[in-house]
């Protein structure tokens, strides 16, 4: 990586969001032979918009490829990341640092989160990495610079927009029952909601589609399924 | 002004929004001798916040002191802004120029937006700029870069936040009817409002008072005043 390529003292990190087992989860790789998990991050190329890279980002840290994503907050503390940090990843895994570069002062950091249908990915990881692991947002490891509190605003992002964004477009596989959309429902706004106002609310949205129930022996007790009007 | 005291390849650009005579306005600083307007903006202190380089570049671009801003988006299109118009601006002002600096190239801005009390305002101009008007945003004037995409983009979230942010409690003055807040809202979100839908929405949020009448001859005839609940 030419250092020179890129945006001096800018960055992106990615908040990228699953759902599985009535679980919120987000995607974070480890540092290599240490304590310690960042976002999926990087920098901007210096011929690059800033979407294309936080697309390119988010594939060499993670394989995700052509991903939804939408930025929510520019983070721009100027204590946000000292040095020390990025020293300290460097060092344990061997490279050669130059201390007089930007990569060890301050940076502004761009966030983007992303939604994805967690069945469907494979996961690889970036040159840092040791692994790259979901983690309920409940119980998340030890994170790196700021990055709890980024997880933390695209998780208010997330709530503001929920019956805009039609979150659960993404999240949940093509069909699902109305009772695994309240959970999901749920597990996003972390409070429990009321069956008969959620089904009401979401059924005047306009925005599902029920399936017709085939005719089978046992089917009348199975719950309707539906998916997104897209 | 020291180039090397700022973060390369960063700017910061503020959408004011006043209200005044049934228009929704911004506030634009003119280019000196040239036919161009911009968003009042300016680059980030390495050893400052975002929120701190926002503040103080508001005021020495416009004279407005600590107002309420609201990060909104942050642009970064490669191609969004060319050196030209830069050269353009310092030329005809007489600055002397170093065309390898950063200033020439590519700019990753950070957009922020404020809602002031139009009667309140009393502004200044920066170094570069003639005047500093308040323009009707159906009547915007030539501006640079990709400022009227900026202010669209300012407009759109402000229109998304309308009922969360109380918009009203920083647009109008302290008391106002319920006709001048209608006419707000109609104004931002260019459409027209049903009087009694309206009313009866804005009273079950909860968020004003109803100002008792004071006896007085010609009282009975005047509308009631309203302010917002802290």
């Amino acid at each position: 990586m030419d250092i020179e390529n890129y945006i001096p003292h800018l960055s992106i990190d990615c908040v990228i969001f699953g759902f599985h087992g009535e679980q919120l989860k987000v995607l974070l790789p480890k540092v290599k032979r240490l304590d310690t998990w960042t976002l999926p991050g990087g920098y901007v190329l210096k011929s690059e918009d800033l979407e294309e890279a936080a697309q390119r980002i988010l594939e060499e840290r993670t394989g995700l490829k052509d991903i939804y994503l939408e930025q929510f907050y520019t983070f721009g503390k100027a204590k946000r990341s000292t040095g020390e940090m990025m020293k300290k990843m460097l060092l344990v895994n061997d490279f050669e640092i130059d201390e007089s570069s930007w990569i060890f002062q301050r940076f502004v950091s761009i966030g983007y989160y992303a939604l994805v249908d967690f069945s469907k990915v494979v996961t690889k990881t970036g040159v840092y990495d040791e692994f790259c692991e979901w983690y309920d947002i409940h119980q998340l490891p030890n994170l790196a610079f700021d990055h709890a509190e980024i997880i933390q605003k695209a998780l208010e992002t997330l709530r503001y927009m929920l019956d805009d964004k039609l979150v659960g477009l993404n999240l949940l596989p093509e069909t699902f029952t109305m009772k695994e959309l309240q959970i999901l429902y749920q597990t996003i706004l972390d409070k429990p909601l009321r069956r008969d106002n959620f089904q009401r609310k979401i059924l005047s949205m306009g925005i599902l589609e029920r399936i017709e129930k085939k005719f089978t022996g046992a089917a009348h007790k199975a719950p309707y399924l539906y998916k997104f009007i897209k």
